[in-house]
């Protein structure tokens, strides 16, 4: 890649100091998410989540009666469909389908269950509207991959029908923070620390809950019978054992699994697939990968 | 994939007695690997590698200038051109390109460092013919996918130029056998167990020498400035986990790195490819991985 290029994305990040509560982190990725908007070709359509709000987004020559539902990161307390709107249909459109963003309710004001319930009730708002299992991929970055895995898993454990294959993008698998990563990468990485993260994984977990439970912690699942499932991160990452040991722990629970390792890339760097030519590659292979298994 | 497919190549590997004793081992492996033939349309040339056997592969419309170099698996005591021969020239095929099977030296009869030298030696023969490392890739199974980490790492080590990528097929990665996987697919696996792997080690290995060393267990070198990697797994492998932690350790190490767990699959499954779908999908996969980095 053009290195100055994650150099510019490097310098947007620290061009302002880090912010401080809940109202001005999540302006600040609002605001860095969508410092490039979207395409000029991409139909941007509100809808109405059984009560949630939702996006879909459409580019022409894509295939609108299948959907990459997509849960945007943020830790749980931030992100929005906003922030990750530019991520979201150029992802759509490497796909060639449809996409769904779910606004789901946020901590701290609404802590577990509050977004594993809405999850669930975007993945029923899908089937209500008559569109199979077998024609929806579910994608997210950071926690909303944890949260897409923990609604495969939810699913899975009730039996019910699958998507046909899941896109995890940097996540966050593991709220007790054990990777070896989170101290390794500490200096390489601009965005997530291991004290932001004790600060999010708190507001998120209601009172009393174990920091293993798979509803929170996809890693600690048994993922069994999980759909096919790609996996990207980048070196520069924290976060990177998460996704090493989700890969490992799928792979020997017969997933099939495939891991990117995306050499000096940062947490979620699709996000800046405008100016970024790694994150146009990744979200290629990413679109690739959804068509094979649709 | 046709389950009839994988139970017939167990079936065909559990239809005589384990073989005790090194003869006995090379033939059953020169007779598993070569029970279906080479395609028709493969072009083959015995050739002199510096006084060790080595062959080429060749398919019509492939790209003779650009060479896949293999390093067979065998577990550094077993193994040939003649067991892998049927692999080695699908990939080949896929990757679009020349092959060039290695017939580096065995233990018991020749311990370290004869295969790791005889590595190095057939990588100076291709220099030696004026092939430049950028149209070169690395491949090799099982021991000979160690051995291929070890030459590339020894090259790193002297600042010598590097090939374009390198294809990792159920890598053996990790001579203290410490990957828990060992334990936890031994049931499953139809051909590596760790007792197995001991009498192997045992046997490459020179004396006094440490397990951990790199230039036997790879998985414990410096893997900075590896090329990009693809590691191809089963799922049903006790090597598993040796395929998983090197995939974590080379992207911690910011490499480029592609991991595929491949669900129920046995270790070196592509050498079934004539009969095995699987194998066929994973070749190309490869394939089209190699191409995408010459």
């Amino acid at each position: 890649m053009a290195q100055s290029e994650i150099e510019a994305v490097r310098a947007l990040l620290s061009s302002k100091p880090r912010p401080v509560g809940w109202p001005e982190r999540r302006k600040r990725l609002d605001d860095v998410g969508s410092v490039w908007p979207v395409a000029d070709d991409v139909e941007l359509a509100a809808v109405d989540v059984n009560g949630m709000a939702g996006e879909y987004s459409l580019v022409p020559g894509s295939d609108p009666s299948r959907i990459l539902m997509f849960f945007h990161g943020g830790g749980y307390c931030s992100g929005s469909i906003r922030s990750h709107r530019r991520m979201v249909s150029e992802a759509g459109r490497a796909a060639e389908m449809r996409t769904l963003s779910i606004a789901y309710r946020l901590a701290p004001e609404h802590p577990f269950p509050a977004a594993y319930d809405d999850a669930l009730t975007a993945w029923r708002f899908l089937q209500n509207q008559g569109i199979s299992a077998a024609r929806i991929t579910i994608g997210g970055d950071s926690a909303g991959a944890g949260l897409a895995g923990a609604l495969i898993n939810r699913l899975r454990d009730a039996h019910e029908e699958l998507p046909a294959c899941a896109w995890l993008v940097s996540p966050w698998m593991d709220l007790t923070m054990s990777g070896s990563t989170l101290a390794s990468k500490d200096a390489e990485d601009p965005i997530i620390h291991k004290g932001y993260l004790n600060e999010l994984a708190d507001a998120y977990l209601s009172a009393g809950m174990n920091r293993k439970d798979p509803r929170v912690s996809p890693l600690y699942a048994d993922l069994r019978r999980f759909p096919p499932i790609l996996i990207q991160v980048g070196s520069a990452e924290t976060l990177l054992d998460d996704a090493t040991r989700f890969a490992a722990s799928a792979g020997a629970a017969d997933v099939q699994v495939t891991l990117e390792v995306w050499p000096h890339l940062i947490h979620a760097w699709h996000l800046w697939n405008a100016h970024l030519e790694p994150g146009r590659r990744a979200l290629a292979r990413a679109g690739a990968f959804i068509r094979r298994h649709l």
